[in-house]
């Protein structure tokens, strides 16, 4: 849809929101109607959420997650297991994994995955940082959590590479049918896969 | 999903972003980790387009459209059947009308539509100019173009008294089944209106 705004204002702000990960004009325009019927404070309020993280949001020195302090509360929590560090492309993954409350290790976030396309190289990802920390005598694995996607497996083989020579194992999170996922349902890669990394039936609370 | 976020700063930010309609959390992380990824020239950009439709947005004094001047370029246009008012609910609507290029009158929008449930009364609405706009001799016809919702219909009623003694027509847009439409897949409300109103066969481009 072409639209004719009647507004210059409006439409700028428009484009503004239209430039967001999934959002298109007419959602765009939702949401500009939507705050233009808030209160100026409340507008202010959302602009300055905004403004004030881009301002003062610091990264975890040693895994690159956002955090307000210079190192976040993961690195420095007593109780984790620092011989592991999970490999992850961004924030999102680390909460995602948080919540499964089943990891305990440390964590990195590249910050991106290595991507020619859209002129993303190693050097524009946390991965000095990374070889740094797998080269320190505590950890002892590295568990490779990214993307199944071609940008996931290059930074993958790229690690891969970088890493030989460092005493340190490497692992990747499995790859399967989700569970309560339907097998007829599953995308042909996926479950091919899952048939030739089938792993030992152990009963049911294995 | 239950977030831990590792930033405080973060986490207002996403707050505010999942303020807006249909986004959930989720996505208003992803909006806010995609706008950390921009340059701060960017991210003001952003912010700033927002602040300023919000400080500088003007509502035409005649139609209370969003418009930069003071009277909006539909209510200034020469070329406009002035006889004819389209009553809506948002700046939106005007635009979906405008963009089917059908229509050649004026507009008027609410800013709303009357809801109890949210607190909106008659009051809040854009409805005293309406009813100036209406008793003016220009005027024919005022077109109501609000939703079908009880929300809409209540409006609509109270226009209904409101406007009694004031010598113009009142027309309200035509409801049925959409062109292309599958009848099968029509809500049933909607199906057994349109039969009740249906319209006599004038052949094909009638």
């Amino acid at each position: 849809m072409n639209m004719n705004f009647s507004s210059k204002l409006l439409e700028d702000a428009v484009a503004e929101f239209a430039r967001l990960p999934g959002i298109g004009e007419k959602t765009a325009l939702r949401m500009v109607l939507f705050l233009l019927n808030r209160t100026d404070s409340e507008v202010e309020k959302f602009a300055g959420a905004l403004l004030r993280l881009k301002r003062e949001v610091n990264f975890c020195r040693e895994c690159g997650n956002i955090s307000d302090e210079p190192v976040c509360s993961i690195c420095t929590a007593s109780k984790r297991d620092r011989s592991l560090i999970c490999v992850v492309e961004d924030s999102r993954d680390v909460m995602a994994i948080e919540n499964t409350r089943q990891y305990n290790g440390l964590y990195h976030v590249l910050g991106g995955l290595i991507s020619p396309m859209d002129g993303i190289g190693p050097s524009d990802l946390n991965i000095g940082k990374l070889l740094e920390r797998a080269g320190k005598e505590e950890t002892r694995e590295l568990i490779l959590a990214l993307s199944a996607t071609m940008e996931g497996d290059t930074t993958v083989f790229y690690l891969y590479k970088k890493l030989k020579g460092i005493p340190v194992a490497l692992s990747s999170i499995a790859r399967g049918i989700a569970f309560g996922g339907e097998i007829e349902y599953a995308d042909e890669v996926t479950l091919g896969r899952s048939i030739l990394t089938r792993v030992p039936y152990k009963g049911e609370n294995s």
